[in-house]
């Protein structure tokens, strides 16, 4: 598993000319380290009796956040196995007719798995970003920095994952499935940047500054 | 050492609440992750006939990617034992004046230091976001989504370090200090967007798309 490579390890996987893991596995660890950050930020606010009053719903982001967390750490292995199964769908024979069209069908059928395993990505991402302006407005004001840090990585991750979700959209031939992944996508990217804007300005605040 | 933890645990020590690591380290390692998709980009593309007249070019960005990768996961580190050293200086004692004001020095001292090192991350991801439209506009295309996902990370990296280094120079007392740090930040930001817009296009580009 890629989670469990030490963080240099997995810097050097990625580093290296293997396709796996790439850009899909780093948006995913990206967006993990954003959801880290959000939880972070939850954890220095709550059990302090100055932050009484938002208690309640700092324990709820840090519920989803952690969650996130969880989901977008198994999208770093989940990303490479999809890329995986479309590489060796491609180095399927094709010298008969019939294992032509088993080759196209699986290459076809692969890819439809490799666009939906980044979305869920570019999801994931767009749900921490919605999480980051509740954090900065409610959390400890002594961690805006850390859950900027977290809306910043997680809209990395959500550019990066649409990128994924494009690249694998542009070999996929049922129009129907590529219209639909794209609609979703626009909507998904609309709501990241709204979020990352309300976000950056609630950060531009809180950290200040001459 | 952070980087020796496995991917799964340095994502649960961020989310802990512990206050380091956080944004700072996380910056790091967006950086370091950018980087390292630059490599990959390089790997995927020197050595093959189809490149060889950019060959020479990839090389020379392949050592520097992988010298701001090795950099950039020494700052993970690094910005956490920065970020301790101000937490120990608030520490100390302050019963006599003679305490106080050797505390005092302590804490501008290591507020200082925990504003270099995010800077030097900083000016890491700087350096990586430079690289990115090299590698997207003379890269192997098939990796266009990957080197993009670098540039990303590299971007998230810089701005999250930004925040740290503006977090620390709000307590720092020396305003000449403050001053120069803040003009080099500024310059820097803005060749980080420079490279980031070029970036943009050419992975738009590169990807392109229904």
């Amino acid at each position: 598993m890629l989670t469990d490579l030490s963080v240099q390890h997995f810097l050097d996987a990625l580093a290296s000319g293997e396709p796996a893991p790439g850009g899909g596995s780093a948006a995913a660890l990206a967006g993990a380290q954003g959801a880290a950050l959000i939880s972070m930020v939850c954890n220095l606010t709550v059990g302090r009796k100055k932050y009484a009053g938002v208690e309640a719903e700092l324990l709820e982001c840090r519920a989803r956040a952690d969650g996130l967390r969880a989901q977008l750490a198994g999208l770093i292995d989940r990303d490479t196995a999809a890329y995986e199964l479309v590489m060796a769908a491609y180095k399927l024979p094709k010298e008969t007719p019939d294992q032509a069209a088993a080759r196209t069908e699986a290459i076809q059928s692969a890819l439809r798995q490799a666009t939906l395993t980044p979305l869920e990505t570019l999801v994931a991402c767009v749900d921490v970003l919605e999480l980051s302006p509740v954090i900065l407005a409610k959390g400890n004001p002594n961690a805006a920095s850390d859950g900027a840090a977290g809306m910043l990585a997680a809209h990395a991750g959500m550019h990066a994952a649409a990128l994924n979700v494009r690249v694998n959209l542009n070999a996929i031939e049922d129009a129907g499935f590529v219209s639909e992944m794209s609609t979703r996508m626009s909507s998904l990217l609309i709501r990241g940047e709204v979020a990352r804007a309300s976000a950056w300005q609630l950060a531009e605040l809180a950290v200040g500054g001459r």
